[in-house]
């Protein structure tokens, strides 16, 4: 790696940045006890306290530690914590389970706390000196990486809270204001090639994707159609009303299997509730409140599986991940519903014309499972195993959520999980052919 | 369904092809005892009891009994079969649980054989008539049905008999001659766009291909290049003794989990055998045989995870199954060693230049997920679920195997299994980018 | 060792019964098909192929190939069946795991039934010769060996017929005449000290009891009353339709789980059925019949937590297996229902007064979990295995049932099962402290 | 329930007792912290928290609330709690899942602790004043309760710390003084007639015994042995070095099964470290230990298939509970080392003669499955669910073990788990014939 004397300003920029988005972090979390940050109440999904060490443990290993690119005379926090939060890089060895996060008592969040501490100051200390530029980029990385962690912190403590019998909200608000959505447009796109995903600049540190988005590359489509708004509450309430979820001939064969199997019969976070006028309440951060009250915000926490039916039962089909790019390079900003809304749930759509809701408020599946972009190479070394080792049995997801951050979206940005999956805040858009 | 004047060549043409068709079944299945086709190893194998009804079940079901198209006056064979016979038609009603298969010792293997010769003189009654041109096409279908089936056949009854522990053949056979497989050759290909797909001539009932097949769309491909044979049983021990099942970073990451929890330390049907030279004998339809007298032909029974992972050592990858159809339409026949070669198992690759082993010998893994072309719209009615309600988490395989009947494979023809799936015969042939 | 010279009467004495036996077994298979035979429905029971098989098994194992005792000269008849059809007994080495039995299409029935008959020349030229007491012992445990497989026989192949989704009958029957059960009556016992288990006659080799029965030894007893007779069908009904498997303090609590996650909600063999009148038909060896029918005759194919839920549910308790030893002292015969009736099911209590059924009809579950009696040694060698490493978390049963062989049972007779076994036959009968 | 005046004296003795009981569980709580208490590491294991939330619900429940004989006035903490706090009594209605104690971060610890200081000064009010006799019988029962519960903090935690990937200590303590185990000597009991359970004194409240040690009743054993101490860690150590967990004809059937299926090598908490001279440590609440510093105190953390395994490999047998506490009848104390000795693990036994252990350090295996002695009858209502539902595939233990309360034990106390656990503090001691 040769060294590359960097631009001050650059430096400045990113410790800015780095301020920043590690204060979001523990901002999100203060509202919480220790032991709310203990809880782990799905296997997918890790306790509040290990995600504050984990995105800790990120700068530690790739960066500060880093005999090439980092903090000289570096002294680690503890010896354990290398392996203790480690996630998944099988390439940096031992690591525990991922079960067994939920015993993790030890070290008390106090430590936890100090590690961060610890590690913003070295870092800090990195970006005052004469940091590389191989540096620069790697905590840019880890800045995206703890901004994904952010948002994994909002949706395990909501299911955290939500699986506590007692229901308790992260904060106690009102229900958005229920106005009515607007009807939905299908805007048409011509297609043809088109070019898909992006090349940072090399000659900036600060200019980030993740390997998945590239390399850019071109791609064919048909003329295809998209809605103008995403699918609502009362939308789906009419799908389910409509006996869905016993019809088989609107489900794909797995989600169909899925689904039985795991007796869904409404999103994840509805909730039977004989005293509002519709007979659901929908549990939100914000606490449970009666489905009327959010009929015209976008419908969330669904599984791939649902959000196909419902597009199957609609006449329609999922947009493919293309589409979708192909639409938002249409649009000038991505501005949206995102976390620093502190809605932190899906907003009605605005009754203008045009496109809407493309960024922030929901995911949206895709119709597209996650593979490579032709030409793709992972990162090399261990940070190669962050996305290319998940490239089976996973859907896209585009366009961020109402718990995302801001700064953390792109047009390209590619987001994937398992096709079951509910946790998330995910929704879907509408798409035809043309 | 509009009614349409037939040209009584066609029908004499189907109904040759029908008798091939059904007598080729009848004729696999005939070395074996009623015991063995009793016979269910696997959840997702059937006894070829149950394959021999429920090819025929189809016909009855999709044809003879259709009040628009069917034999007027039909006599069901057996009230219960419509329902006993079903395999995952939710448009039909109640069926038998797939599990329960393995119980099916009633109706015995005698009123099977006689459920067959009764559809098949009932056919051959609707082909000497005056049948519906829609009638032919349901026929048609059903033949492909049937083949595919005999080629299930094939691949569950050497499950079954290597289950059993006396690792009874099928028909004892010698190994193939041991020749040395040719070097591997990487053949270019320009990409750009290129048409994918077909579109059966709606004017000929004998012309076929399955829904998943269309429609006939553009797609840009990048330059590649396709390795000239399949991989060999050589070269993939070779990657079992670079300790590849112990290596993380070569396995996407549900690979690795898949792997391990399954405790795969080779391919299918591969036996440790401390008395061969290599240390390993492999089971095939003609018997164990040491992996020496096998080393030139091509791996199969691989997952698609050893597929790619073996792809990944080799510093290449898989193909896409669009790649593959391009190149597969420089070819001028699908010429191949398929079911009617007697060998049922693959052979050795010929030594003369160019692209080999594209159709038979081994399903080719492709890089692709199951997805619906653009504009795929399935069968209606029930036969609608034949293929589309399958279009999640699966991979695409390519070109046919020595298990599939030789008139029942196309370019344009899509496969498809889970990516854990191991009993078919199913091997990979590498590719680069240009 | 020692050699011993045989009374030649007792040799002949027990020829006479070997071939007794031997036929029963056969003759029980002779009106199944192959097919059927080959059907394994339930982990714990096994297709009748290898009943035939390893009852033969038992004899070449532990008799004939004995250089001690065996008959001098004996080929094998096959050299893989030695640990093809073991069972379970470790000490004799790799056996074929359990739930490989149902793909033993190989090998074939011809060859199972030839071994049979090897095997009863076999053991007829032994007995014909100078056998050992020794060897005559063994024999005498071989036959009980084999009448308690045919008993399994009886019941593997009932569940594997009903598992079957056209509920095939065994043998076409009527539904035995429905009379009025006679009422109960509660039979006083004064207890104190007894006797239990039994010594067998070591001077006469024919003279048989299990290890587990032994040895003899004092109970002390309270006092007690018995039930004149096996709790019926139509008193089974009354506590269903008390709500009982909806309540859950009537249920041990392991009973109350297992029930819940089995979906229970009444006996095995038990289905709805709207066109009787009580809305529930039985299936028995005989066929499907109306539960109106059989309301007479002893419930059965009941877990234990059943049984104890109604003796619960009645104010009773079941009898502890000393009870019901000492009950059944006072008994001259052990006549009763046995399989030689071929009623093959339950029949309805004869209306005298006294204490019926307690032999044949239906096991009784007890209340005594099964351990060995004070002093209890098991067998040496690999028959140890038979017994006594069974010995936990199983309840002892007493009695035998309609489908036990007549010889088989004694009054000190311990058959054993885990609590939650429903396919063999077996009832209750209720007990009251005095 | 009549009114009985009640003799002040027996209030303030319990009033004293209900103090110290209370004190106890707390003080032991308190070296850990409220993250701590969270952990639940084993589905039948619970969080620290939860059982402090639990004994109190049981003195709100099953005394304070009871409209004859509570607290006149008495407001429950919380209308939740009642519900919450729930353990397994189905006659009182819904309660949270067991899995789900892990989420239970709200109410928060501040919240139990003021919890259980109101329950405590309710409590204290009721005994202040003029309780009826059965509101002292439920006190008394309640206390019990706690002590059953303060055992089980110290297993759970022991638990929840080991499954911390850092092992902890609950608090670092050395280990003991390792001296040499004394020899074994067999103590010859003639048996015959002898009295079994207890009979509380109904005129005195304060005269306890569970409902499962009722009634007395007369049991008739034969002459029997009982080794003179505990089995050691040494002994255990030389029968894993014979190579016991390979052995199949040590075990009980279901056993082998368990101990293959979990792949147990040794007990609970033993690790394999090389930097020992064992090659072994032990965890123990006082942090990791070498096995040779604790070779001469009694194993511990065996399932009852290992202590059989045990026995039966050393030509013994385990006693049964009828044995045990004949022989227990014959001292005239029940001291030993308990939780008051802070010790928190075994002590080696002491060199003199006779009959040592029987009480204290290690709960003791029997060879008696837990069943109802003869004319047993619950507690009437939902306190009639605390023992008697569980009367199935469960062993009792005998004895204490060294996180017991001193005043939780008795002669006739019968403790019960399934024979698979190992994470109580579980030993044996050895039995033979006579």
């Amino acid at each position: 790696m040769p060294t590359q004397v960097q631009n001050p300003a650059v430096a400045t920029a990113l410790l800015e940045r780095f301020r920043t988005v590690r204060a979001a972090t523990l901002a999100f979390a203060s509202p919480l006890s220790p032991e709310d940050l203990m809880v782990q109440s799905l296997p997918e999904a890790s306790p509040v306290k290990w995600h504050l060490a984990h995105t800790s443990w990120f700068f530690e290993t790739f960066v500060l530690t880093d005999p090439a690119i980092g903090l000289p005379g570096y002294q680690p926090f503890h010896p354990d914590f290398r392996w203790l939060f480690n996630s998944y890089y099988n390439a940096l060895g031992e690591m525990p389970e991922k079960k067994l996060r939920s015993s993790f008592s030890r070290p008390p969040l106090t430590d936890i706390l100090a590690f961060r501490a610890h590690i913003d100051s070295a870092i800090e200390r990195l970006l005052e000196g004469n940091a590389e530029a191989e540096a620069l980029r790697r905590i840019t990385l880890g800045l995206e990486h703890e901004q994904q962690h952010l948002e994994l912190i909002a949706t395990d403590i909501k299911h955290a809270l939500f699986t506590n019998p007692l229901h308790p909200a992260y904060l106690e608000a009102p229900a958005t204001p229920g106005n009515i959505a607007p009807p939905v447009e299908f805007i048409p796109f011509a297609g043809g090639l088109t070019r898909i995903g992006t090349i940072p600049d090399a000659t900036d540190p600060l200019s980030f994707a993740f390997d998945n988005e590239t390399p850019e590359h071109t791609v064919f489509l048909q003329p295809y159609r998209l809605a103008s708004r995403l699918v609502t509450v009362a939308e789906y309430l009419a799908f389910m009303d409509d006996n869905a979820y016993s019809r088989p001939e609107l489900w794909l064969s797995e989600g169909w299997a899925t689904m039985r199997a795991a007796g869904w019969q409404a999103p994840l976070y509805w909730q039977r509730d004989p005293a509002t006028s519709t007979g659901w309440s929908i549990y939100t951060l914000g606490g449970l409140h009666p489905l009327e009250t959010l009929a015209a915000t976008p419908v969330c926490h669904l599984s791939f599986f649902e959000a196909d039916a419902f597009a199957r039962w609609s006449g329609c089909r999922l947009p493919t991940e293309f589409e979708w790019e192909h639409a938002a390079a249409t649009l000038s900003t991505t501005q949206g519903n995102f976390l620093e809304s502190n809605a932190l749930h899906p907003l009605p759509a605005p009754t203008t014309n045009g496109l809407h809701q493309l960024f922030g408020d929901t995911w949206e599946w895709t119709a597209s499972p996650y593979t490579g972009y032709p030409g793709y190479k992972p990162l090399p070394g261990a940070l190669g195993e962050y996305n290319g080792k998940f490239m089976s049995s996973q859907i896209i997801l585009r366009g961020g959520s109402s718990v995302t951050p801001t700064t953390h979206i792109r047009a390209t940005y590619r987001n994937f999980f398992p096709p079951s999956t509910r946790w998330q805040f995910s929704g879907l858009r509408l798409a035809q052919d043309a």
